[in-house]
Parts: C-alpha cells; sequence; structure tokens
C-alpha cells in the first residue's frame, strides 16, 4: 500500500438515460490478447469488472474505486468539466492526478494548469491528448499518458463502417424504411459501390493502417500521406500509393480518411482551400479530431456538392452544442465521440488506466508506448505523433454549453 | 435487325420523388471489367448510357429504349405489377420477353404463366429468380436467366456496412446527433468491435465468399455452411471453419449472414426454432431473400433480445406494407431492397440485359453463366443455386399493398 494519499479527478461522460443494462446483453465479449505489430494488450496486477461491462460513464468510474480507496486514495469523479465553477476546476487546486477520456475532454489548458499545482500525472482514458496544453505540460514537468492502441482498431472499424455508409448511402436509405417508403430510386440515386474507388486516408498509423488492411479486399486503389514513409514491404502487400503532401493525394481519391493526431500542424488542415483540391463528389471521413476540419467549410461543401458526405464522430467543441452546424448538414453520418468507446475499448482502456495507475504508485517505469509528455519533453508516442504547442485554444467555448447533453 | 417483331414488358420501380440527378453529382463510376475469378463484366454490342446514370426506374428504363425501338420491337416499362388488373398483368396476355428486378419483383407465378402463352424469355435484372415460379418455367419451356454476379460485389459491401453498424450501434447513435444530444453512453451501452467475434454465413457462393474475403483482415473468426464446399486452399487462405449443418453453425456465433438463394429448401430456414439456437444477443443479417426467415420470428427474437440486431433489405412481399413488422421492430438496420441496384450495379445489370436481348434477338447463345431454366429443365447456374419448385407462394398477399411505395 503506498505510503502517499493522492488525490485522483476523473471526468466521465454521463450516464445512460435510456437505462442499463439494456434489455438485451451479450453474455461476453472476445478476449483480445495482443495488438497488430505484437504490444501486449493492458495488464494490470488485476480488475474489479467483468469486460463488457459500461465503465466509461460516471457510474461506471472506470472500475477504479475498490482499488483506490483501498490504497487510501481519494477518487473523484465528475461529468463537470466546463467552466471555472465546474466540479472539475475546482478540483484541480489540490488534485494530484487527472483521468479524462477524449468523448468527454476535460480541457486541461495552460490557465488550468497554473491553478494546479499539484498536478503531476495526466491519464487520457483513450487515445489523444490533445485536450491537454503539451507546452504547458512541458514546462510544468506533468507527466502525459494515454492508453496506446487500446482503441485503435475500434476506430478504424467506425472509419470502414462509415465509409461504406456515405458511399452505399445507407442511413438516408434506412430512414425510407421508417417513413414507410419502398423508394428505392430515391435510396439509390446516390449509392455506390465502394470498389474500384482511389479511397486515401491522412496518416497511417496504427489506426490508419488498419483501415488500408480492413478496406484492401474491397478492391480499392489504396493511397496515404504520413511524414512517417510506411516499409516497403507493407506498400507492396497493400498496393499502396504514397504521396508526399496531403494536396497530392487528395486530388485523386474519391474517399479520404483523417487518422492523424491533433497538433498545431493538423488543426485546420481540411479548410476550404484543401476541400477545393478535393474531386467533386468525394466523400470525407474524419474520426481523428473534429479541429482538423474547418466546421463551416465542411458544412459549406455539403451544401454546394463539393463533398457528396461527411461522417466522422469528433467535433469541436465536446459535447457538441445544440445549434453545431454538423448535426444539420446535409449528407453527415455523425455519431457523438463514440467510435473509441465500444465496449470493448472499454475494457482494454480502462485496465490500461489501472496499469498506468499501479506503476505510478509503485513507482514502477510507465510503458514507453504509454508516454506523450516526460521529464520535461515529449516522450514515448509523443515524440512520434505530436509536436510540441498547443491545440487547446478555443476550448473556453465548451463552457457555454455545459448542459450539451 | 431482327425479322420478328417482339413485345418486351418491363416492369422497373418508381422513379425518385425527390428528384434527380440530385444536387451533387459525381462525375464518373469506377470501371470494373472482371468479377473475381475471371468472369467477365457484360459485354454488349454497345450501350446507350453513361454508366453512374439511374436506370433502374421507370424513366431510366434501363437504357434499353433507343436499342429495342430501332430493331422494331414494342417496349412496355410498367411499375404496376401486383393483382389481376395490373399493367404488368394485362401486358403479359401477348408478351414475348418479360423483364423485372428483384428489388421490385414481378412475380412470376404458374397462374400468371398460363395467361402469357407467347411467353418465351424471362430476364432478371439483378441476381434472384425466385420471383419466377422455376417448376412452371420448366413446365412451359420458358427460358430463365439473370445478370450472375452483377451485384453480388455489391450485396458483400451492403452485408459488410450493416455488420459493422449492428455491432457498433451506428443508427442509434447516428439519432443521438440528430436529436441534439451528447448521450454517448446511450450511444455505447449496446455498441462492440467486430474484432475477435466468430462471423459465419449461410452459404459461400459468389456473395457469401466475397463476404469472407472483406471480413478477414477484421480478424474475426470465420465459419461457414454450405451444401458445396470450398475448395481446402479457400479455406486454409481465409481461415475458415466448416460446418455441415446451419444448426451446428449458429450456435457459435456472434453474426450470422444469409447469402443463399431463395427456394423451397430455404424458405422459412430461420424460423423460431433455428434463432432459439444461436447464441443469446447474436446479429442476423439477411441481405438475401424476405422469406428466408419468419417475419414473426425475427421480430420476436429482437423483442426478446435473443437476437441483438436484425438487417438487411430483402422482405416479403416487396415493397413491404407500411405495416411490415420489420420496419418498427427494435434494433435493426433495414434499408429497401437496395444493396444490389446501387448506380455502379445498375450500370452492370443493364448492360447485362441489352448483352442477353442482343444474343436472344441475334440468336446467339447466351452465356452459360447467366441461365437458370433452358429447354425445360434447371441450366447454368440455375443447376447450382437453385432446387425444382416453387417459392412464390403469398406473392398475391403483394397485390393488397399496390400503394405501398
Amino acid at each position: 500500500m503506498s505510503k502517499v494519499k493522492l488525490k485522483i479527478v476523473c471526468v466521465l461522460y454521463d450516464d445512460p438515460v435510456d437505462g442499463y443494462p439494456p434489455k438485451y446483453a451479450r453474455s461476453d465479449i472476445p478476449k483480445i490478447t495482443k495488438y497488430p505489430g505484437g504490444q501486449t494488450t493492458p495488464s494490470p496486477d488485476s480488475i474489479d469488472f467483468e469486460p463488457g461491462e459500461l465503465l466509461g460513464c460516471t457510474s461506471g468510474e472506470l472500475g477504479l474505486r475498490k482499488f483506490l480507496e483501498e490504497r487510501g486514495h481519494t477518487f473523484v469523479v465528475t461529468t463537470d468539466k466546463d467552466g471555472s465553477d465546474s466540479v472539475f476546476e475546482k478540483e484541480l487546486a489540490d488534485a494530484d492526478v487527472v483521468i479524462s477520456q477524449p468523448f468527454w475532454p476535460a480541457y486541461l489548458t495552460a490557465e488550468r494548469i497554473a491553478k494546479a499545482p499539484k498536478l503531476k500525472l495526466a491519464i487520457t482514458a483513450g487515445i489523444g491528448s490533445d485536450h491537454v496544453d503539451l507546452q504547458a505540460a512541458i514546462d510544468n514537468d506533468i507527466t502525459v499518458t494515454e492508453v496506446t492502441y487500446s482503441n485503435s482498431i475500434s476506430v478504424s472499424e467506425h472509419v470502414v463502417m462509415m465509409i461504406l455508409a456515405l458511399v452505399r448511402n445507407y442511413i438516408p436509405s434506412y430512414n425510407w424504411v421508417i417513413k414507410g417508403g419502398w423508394n428505392i430510386a430515391d435510396c439509390v440515386s446516390r449509392s455506390y459501390d465502394v470498389e474500384g474507388m482511389n479511397v486515401g486516408t491522412v496518416a497511417a498509423g496504427r489506426i490508419g493502417l488498419a483501415v488500408l488492411r480492413r478496406l484492401k479486399p474491397f478492391d480499392v486503389k489504396l493511397h496515404y500521406f504520413d511524414i512517417h514513409r510506411l516499409p516497403a514491404e507493407v506498400e507492396k502487400e497493400l498496393n499502396l500509393t504514397f504521396h508526399d503532401s496531403v494536396e497530392s493525394m487528395v486530388k485523386v481519391c474519391d474517399v479520404v480518411t483523417i487518422n492523424a493526431p491533433l497538433h498545431p500542424k493538423t488543426e485546420h488542415l481540411f479548410d476550404e482551400e484543401m476541400i477545393s483540391k478535393m474531386k467533386r463528389g468525394a466523400y470525407l471521413v474524419n474520426t481523428a479530431r473534429g479541429k482538423i476540419c474547418d466546421r463551416n467549410a465542411v458544412a459549406k461543401a455539403l451544401e454546394s456538392g463539393q463533398l457528396a458526405g461527411y461522417a466522422g464522430d469528433v467535433w469541436f467543441p465536446q459535447p457538441a452544442p445544440k445549434d453545431h452546424p454538423w448535426r444539420t448538414m446535409p449528407n453527415h453520418g455523425m455519431t457523438p465521440h463514440t467510435s473509441g468507446t465500444s465496449l470493448s475499448a472499454q475494457a482494454r482502456y480502462a485496465a490500461g488506466v489501472r496499469e498506468i495507475l499501479e506503476c505510478w504508485f509503485d513507482e514502477k517505469p510507465i510503458r514507453d508506448e504509454y508516454l506523450i509528455v516526460k521529464g520535461g519533453k515529449l516522450a514515448g508516442t509523443g515524440a512520434h505523433s505530436y509536436s510540441e504547442g498547443d491545440a487547446t485554444s478555443g476550448s473556453e467555448e465548451a463552457a457555454k454549453f455545459k448542459t450539451g447533453s
């Protein structure tokens, strides 16, 4: 048992309003022990939950309460994250550890870090730590970690699903069923096969490469842009066309999927100018981060037909306000930020958070692949995927929509 | 130019009510010249349409009018197909050739065949000739053809899309966006990854095998039942588990997809008893034919949670009446019968119909792979996929819902 008693503040999304568990229940979920490439799934000493349970919401508490309280720590779980009078901002005053999720991001701006003198560890329960001002974390010697790979495959499945749904016009066709119609011509006058199309990914990291692998047997022509070129054998295996610029790739693609982290260099990468370089009637799928796309440019391109469809599950800010234009723009297939928080993913990232905490309490090294910032600099995964600086600006907008859910 | 003047009656679905072309337009569709295995796509002497146009509805006329009228034939196109006072039934009296589509099936029952003394050729613009009483066609020496493979890949894409959408809970999550919410926990309390699941197909013909190939990189465990076993090298390549009965397969599968033709042996194969043998909380996707599943058994299993989800695009009858239980049952992801009539598929099956007609008029042999019934017996594809007999019974129910669209 640790001698030092810490305060862990954890920000999670709201409980379901529709009740839990749902009427139907699956009895088990598949057991995944390794990721592609060989990295093992999280391996804490033990867990206090059943994989497949709902862990990511406030009552789920990531399955951590028993573990933390047995060790004598204080564990605060809240959903109230935005604005200076929020529980999160108040608890920051004496918080040692912060846990947050990208789906319901507790923006950790420089201003907030300045108000958290004891804060030493920020854990992202999931992947993507752009809600943390990494420059401020570097400057204040805060260790920033995420559960790398825990939901990469989950997101890649979401991307393939959304590409198929946009190209085949799934949701509008479903809606004709609900409306009582049999309007086949209305359903299919914008329905195509994916086969033969040119599909490109912006970045081919864990998620992007998993998307490419899943699309290969659809007999599409695969393209990618990345600042790190893939090994020649992977390019050959998947018959990939490499592009040395995003512009070069989007010009020839029918479908573009964005699988890059948000950092100052990718913020608003898909603005009006970039979208104008895409093929007319192309589809854009963004499950990476909302701010990589210019909100108004996307809506405008859908209105004009420059984009035939847009889907994804990332918005800015999050939760998205009720009047966010992406809720009402034509031909979209958006979900709330859910792709990385399937029950399957939750089991992995909850175990990963536990593993990181066990290491932190017992002063054992945290896996290198989980590190974003350590010892005042980018480290581990962070050194590969992020740039120094800050992409949290504008997050104060979220405070205006505290009851957005 | 043919010396004999024929009457060709063609039944197609209604024009779009939302207008055509839609505001956005793609400038081209990919050119596909071969199917997996090497069969070439349809190769008529010429076509009078642009691939990507809407051809399957009444104003599209499968792009055939110019061709048929230049040859001096009479070409009747109608959408009015059900009941004894329908245009279709009246025109049958002196029809030489009938063209119909599975999406909007002109049921060619024994009674109707008896009223069509000149009928010699029935063409399915698409795949699946179960709307024709094959026994009656055999008895009356009517040649039955379909455009084999023309939309098999289209359907396989639809199947993978629907599996992902059910397992990941796509449409309910989309609907939270539309409702203005950010209810992540409601979205994901029934959202899983496909990774690691056991997925099985009933039949592994062109569509079933294409589904298996597309699912392989999702790292699922693949199963199949078929009366024809696949070559050992295919089983090995896809790491398939073969089952010698449907019951054996459904017991171990989290997801079951039906890719078998409808004939007397598959009619109501998924009844209450078969569904009760599935794993609790399994998903069922049927893009084959509605009558392979018992309508009420499916709805009941969704209500109880025995099935976690059901999707597909085939119904009985078609068009589905407004009060069909599959429109309102919980956790479904249905579309109208559209999977095989994407604009990409239409270009191929319209060209295939033209190829068959060119052969028929010029007394050249029709490709063996297009033949279902010829010379008073099952032939070509028919000998592999169908059994003698009739699965059209009950189609008179459709007449009650003539304005179902």
